[in-house]
């Protein structure tokens, strides 16, 4: 925190004119604007280790679409750069403060306005808690079914700004396969509402996929309507293969692609990820001569029969020792491994996606990498969905250390276009991959996102210079 | 055709300047420029009932990327309207020609580049036929899955324009589910790629979907990379239910998607249409005292017990008779509705969508509608949507009787948004629904369509006047 604080505080007062402004601000908003130096530090960054530059102006705590709406007016108005933020539970940068910036927050419009269960769907604001509106769906026995590493505290606004993943994915789909309609304010201070809460809509174009994964880029996001599904009941079992080779782990992950069996969850961590965690939670994992240990959950009807399934698949690929559980236990490795690593030093880490099939090839890519660069590097993935998250593991605060750590991931991200892949899977580009988009994009398709991001702000005043 | 033939025919020359410019078209694309005007009627309209108000100047055969590329280079040169069109099967007037202007047909665009079993991917030509993608898919045992009911003769490139949908969707998802990646050539004749071949990917913006049901006013998609799927295999049931009340038939619906059961396809035929069929196709089902048929499809190892499920979620709601079926036979009625429904006289047919716990209010909505403008409508639904197709049949010829036929489609539509639904789930809007867009799209909201519409078609010669 200390690096926060020496950036994100103004040593200095504000200047006359700009504090003019704030007093128009606050003219409007009154004490929604939020000026305390402590409160613009908190509201000054996310997740990730993305440092702001610079203190904000101020913070405007919005309550209801119409304190976003004058907001985005005044900051039009006065060309302030805005950036956006829910929890700050992002991890690439994204909603990090601009200095003499606006910060926008929707924490606070966190009402669960309607949930209709027959029609499967849910009108919430943009601040409500993922894991909230899991938990109003389970009252009826539906399920929101996106669950990022951060359920518990990120913001559904969040959620839809970067798109963001989880380990349920692989099942159920991506946050923007679950939004139904968005209510969004355009940096002029319009409000528009894009999509439908039919199943089917081809009126217009698709603007709700648009602005999901826009990281607050093209509008504020203050009102979603969520598509809701029937919960999973029935028996659940999970399994634990331990494999002797990446390659084989990767077949059986294709493999298991193909059979039918329909995971709830599929993730695959090397064989440092696997010790670390095992060090730290021990669960008997026998880690001897492994590379990788994959593991699953098949909840329902099928759930039995689909975990047979995998076992055989694992068995027909080399598998050294597989085991079916009839709970949620084998999965607790995986769920803490983010939490162990971080543990373990400063983990400097990164999301990539290639096609499943080349999942093998990307743990391998990685592991050269973290050998020609002398780093340990951890890497566990969300295996049915190709998407992988190497970490570099660092000295606290060495600088050196981090730009090492930056040119490796680099590399990474490189490898991951080598094979067919993607940058980042769930993330976002934010303000820390924005110098590798040319990599993924060619300059005509570059240029077409620009004209998209130019046509909703031609002012340039929304989370510039991020994502696109 | 007598009425075709008298507008999209020219009975004068073209005038010198458009043979100036059309020879500089010929000169860069040869033979792949077609000028007959047998050729250029053929080419000027879809599958609806839209006419074109004037004979186009050309029609360019694309076989290539390069040729699309060239051929907008051209129109954007010389500010020609652009018409783009597929196998023209388009239902909303969306590929009409405009008059002295270019017609681009991807039709000939037809190879199949690639398919990837493993990563359940193949790239295509947009030019394929649809269920040619289909069974390439099957002979690996994967699916492509979007069916609109022109599966048989529709492109990819017209599928992805239109987002088409089919009887499958309630399944499987709308074709925009089922595309990974998008070449498409802009208005100025840039080659952009969208997507990724990942399952996930949150770099830039979702212009793939921005693309999929643009509707040919954002550019022309040349190629796509599509996800396929495990093709169910196992066990096949069918059931059709009769329902004496609507409403009951509604119930049901929202009861069976509430249940967990996954039917491959759920339809619902209104009295009007059954008898229609019934009469055309005899398969002994006793209509008497009934007021809707509902008919669904179950494939693979929980066909069996699905099947059961909604044969009591059906005896649960009042259902005077239902049957099971070990085949596709109880589905065929519902395959031949619509042409048997076009061969019963004129048919002037719609496409709008509700919620689906508002199904039974919309079809009491158009009956009343139909009682109270005195006309025949019958009316079938893809239920498990919410997605309704209700037709007028007027007399052939008669002019007055199709306007009265467009007003009596503009009250449904009115109907279907009064119930929280869209004005097109799965035709698109075209010139044919245009008119009725702001009912449907707030002043700023419509206004957001426009600028992503100007910012990829500055000029406006891509499909303009249409869609959005």
């Amino acid at each position: 925190m200390s690096a926060l604080s020496s950036t994100a505080q103004r040593s200095d007062p504000v200047p006359p004119h700009l504090a003019e402004l704030v007093g128009e601000l606050v003219g409007e908003l009154g004490p929604r604007v939020l000026l305390d130096p402590a409160q613009l530090a908190e509201h000054s960054r996310d997740a990730s280790r993305a440092q702001p530059v610079g203190a904000a102006l101020a913070v405007v705590a919005a309550t209801c679409t119409d304190d976003v709406s004058a907001a985005l007016r005044w900051a039009s108005r006065h060309r302030v750069k805005v950036s956006v933020r829910g929890a700050g539970s992002g991890l690439a940068g994204g909603a990090v403060a601009y200095p003499d910036g606006l910060v926008i927050s929707t924490a606070a419009m966190r009402r669960i306005v309607h949930l209709d269960p027959e029609a499967m769907l849910v009108d919430v604001e943009a601040g409500v808690v993922t894991a909230d509106v899991d938990a109003a769906a389970a009252e009826h026995g539906l399920m929101y079914a996106p669950d990022p590493a951060s359920h518990r505290w990120s913001t559904i606004g969040g959620n839809i700004a970067t798109n963001a993943g989880g380990l349920r994915c692989v099942r159920h789909g991506v946050t923007a396969d679950h939004v139904a309609a968005l209510e969004v304010v355009l940096a002029s201070g319009d409000v528009i509402r894009t999509g439908a809460r039919t199943r089917k809509d081809v009126v217009g174009y698709d603007l709700t996929r648009l602005f999901v994964g826009s990281e607050g880029t093209l509008g504020v996001v203050t009102g979603a309507t969520l598509r809701l599904r029937p919960r999973p009941t029935g028996p659940e079992r999970t399994f634990r293969a331990v494999f002797g080779s990446l390659v084989d782990a990767g077949r059986a992950v294709t493999a298991l692609a193909a059979s039918g069996a329909r995971p709830e969850v599929l993730e695959l961590m090397d064989r440092a990820s696997a010790l670390a965690v095992e060090a730290h939670h021990p669960t008997g994992l026998d880690l001897r001569d492994s590379a990788a240990v994959l593991v699953g959950q098949f909840l329902g009807r099928n759930a039995e029969q689909d975990a047979r399934t995998a076992e055989s698949v694992c068995r027909a690929h080399g598998v050294q020792r597989v085991e079916v559980a009839q709970s949620d236990d084998l999965l607790e490795a995986r769920r803490v491994a983010g939490r162990v690593l971080s543990a373990a030093g400063l983990r400097v880490s990164c999301d990539v996606g290639v096609p499943v099939p080349r999942l093998a090839e990307m743990f391998t890519a990685i592991a050269q990498i973290s050998a020609e660069e002398g780093v340990l590097m951890p890497t566990f993935a969300h295996a049915g969905d190709g998407n992988l998250h190497p970490s570099v593991i660092v000295d606290g605060d060495d600088d050196a250390g981090r730009a090492h750590a930056e040119h490796v991931l680099d590399r990474v991200a490189d490898a991951a276009l080598a094979l067919g892949g993607t940058i980042s899977g769930e993330h976002g580009v934010g303000s820390l991959k924005r110098h590798a988009l040319p990599r993924q994009l060619d300059d005509a398709t570059h240029a077409a996102h620009r004209l998209v991001k130019d046509a909703f702000d031609p002012l340039g005043i929304l989370t510039p210079q991020r994502a696109v």
